[in-house]
């Protein structure tokens, strides 16, 4: 089948361009001496998530007990959930371990250690536990040099349960970087912060042999990761415009992007009218902060080459609005009625989110594969 | 089962709710004489939807083929399929109608005349064509001094395949309005817009039975339906923080809620960290350009009942950070570790559009039901 043939919208994989992203990361961090540990939480698939272990046997990332239950079926035997855990889903995680994955989980306050500790002894299991750092002030984690810290720690060598694996931290404040100067300032501020909490649990008698960083951004960017034993990244598998953006990859490295049909035209205004509102696009506006405001998306054609200016200019919740970012008048006679484009997302990982599944090409037009997503929690 | 016990993120509907706004409406619609056909795309689920039928045996509105099939299955038999045909779509829409279902479609152009009546003829079966209007310069739909209304509607007069039933617009500025001034004025231009082509259409010989008019606001805020047959709305059936902004419904009125676990705290900053990011809430920021900037959510305990000024601040992927919007200092004890809240959404149908599912109440806490919604195209 071809993807003329493809009910629309649909989202649409190139695995070439994922196998090649993929190479590069791990290319870059064999440089650095220092593992990667994919995020599984870009694709929520398996094909894809071997794409990104390219061969390797380590472990892997997960946002969702549902990702981390699915990559276990299909033989993944090391994850870390990387979300801090809510109590309510200890149960769960215990079940996972009892069955024998490897599963770590996160955290960042005495309470949760105290949760996991009660739950895992009901479970007769023990949980490894990584503390979650704040390197950047971005979001969660404990802060070098909150006392928590140790306290923590202590805690976590004391119960029963649970066993302190490491340290974790996220550079999430690289996404709002303006330029790579910036990136690389985080990438070594991200690995410092996780270093010297490892560092400072050590000092103390505790054991802390994973030093674990990432985001996709720093990951592309680090120079030195000494200390540092992994590195998780998630949306380098398929990058995006907001990536590109960030200079950290180029438009053409994008590997996923929504198939549509043209049902119409407003030609007083200019809007060539599309089947790809924020259902299938997602409302994720990443890029409106960027130089280069790519509205809902940049078009292509269906071969997935970018016309030139063309952007979803608004979007409803099963319509798209095409248009020249210009004002430029189109030329009609390229978007007939029935015609398909290809729409390249501010962020894959929210894209992704809208579809259930991929239809997988090659490069070209024709259908190789249709890979499942493992949506919800 | 208690909504305590649920894994989180999930998402819930009071169902006591649903009912409330239905009746609503109803009763609204039924004073101005006119038929209610409600639309699917906002619960994707047939119990929700039986609720905004209330009793009437009438049809029903969709936003994707699936939602068609669906409800077909469940016993609905008079859809119209509310977004203008791709032809790519056309052999599917004529498969359900050969089994059975009244599916119209809309179009407005003379490509998509012509497609349907090939496609249909090939099926041999007749697909009923409304043309869609365009009342307010939203998006799609001809304007009704545009020749080309007269021009599709004597096509599909004389084509095989096709039997126009009439005319339906949707006056989807509404959503930009400020005040209700605004609303109602926009009412009466949708309705006027609407009358006015199938004025057109009547005095050319041309059969136009239906006048199809909708969006919540304006639904809510008609006073005059005059030349109407009827109204189609969807987001009523929930309410969002969307609407309570336009002044259309008021928070207490919201069906529909994220069930979220407290994971941390960040004292400094005033945040507290739950397991409910734009995954589970969406990217939608409607209210960015409304009054009261409700951020990604408006924050409520357990019971659904809000708590002032605390909003959902910022979110990744699986995080949200939830802070007061006047900077406040929190009451921790409030919030701790393991502690649930429930986030009132932004826009009902994109918060809808993350979850598979609903966890039902009907008041309280207990879980009465479990609905499935019909994602996906």
């Amino acid at each position: 089948m071809r993807l003329s043939e493809q009910q629309t919208p649909c989202l649409v994989l190139d695995k070439g361009k994922v196998a090649k992203n993929c190479a590069r990361l791990h290319e870059r961090l064999a440089r650095l001496g220092v593992n990667l540990r994919p995020h599984g939480k870009t694709a929520k698939n398996i094909d894809a998530l071997r794409l990104s272990l390219a061969g390797q046997s380590g472990g892997i990332t997960v946002s969702t007990l549902r990702e981390a239950e699915y990559y276990f079926e299909q033989g993944v035997t090391d994850i870390v959930y990387a979300v801090g855990i809510a109590p309510v889903k200890l149960a769960r995680a215990c079940g996972l371990v009892e069955r024998g994955l490897g599963l770590a989980v996160i955290l960042d306050s005495v309470a949760q250690a105290q949760a996991v500790s009660a739950q895992a002894q009901q479970h007769s299991v023990t949980l490894p536990v990584l503390i979650e750092i704040d390197c950047d002030g971005h979001r969660s984690g404990v802060v070098p040099d909150d006392p928590a810290l140790l306290e923590i720690g202590r805690l976590l060598d004391r119960l029963d349960g649970v066993a302190l694996r490491g340290v974790l931290t996220h550079a999430g404040e690289s996404y709002n970087c303006r330029d790579t100067e910036c990136i690389k300032a985080l990438a070594v501020q991200e690995r410092d912060m996780a270093v010297r909490c490892a560092v400072t649990l050590r000092a103390d008698g505790l054991q802390c042999p994973v030093v674990s960083v990432g985001s996709t951004p720093t990951a592309m960017f680090a120079e030195d990761l000494t200390g540092v034993t992994e590195v998780r990244a998630g949306v380098f598998v398929f990058f995006d415009l907001f990536m590109a953006g960030l200079g950290v990859c180029e438009v053409q490295d994008i590997a996923v992007s929504v198939l549509t049909s043209v049902i119409g035209h407003q030609k007083r205004k200019g809007w060539v009218i599309t089947d790809a509102g924020w259902m299938a696009l997602s409302r994720d506006r990443g890029t409106a902060g960027q130089a280069l405001d790519q509205g809902y998306g940049l078009v292509c054609d269906l071969d997935g080459k970018p016309i030139p200016d063309l952007i979803v200019e608004a979007v409803n919740q099963e319509h798209g609005i095409v248009a020249d970012r210009s004002g430029k008048d189109l030329d009609w006679a390229q978007f007939p009625v029935g015609s398909m484009l290809r729409v390249l997302p501010n962020h894959a990982c929210a894209v992704g989110a809208m579809h259930d599944r991929y239809q997988v090409v090659d490069g070209g037009t024709e259908v190789v594969g249709v890979w499942e997503r493992v949506n919800g929690w």
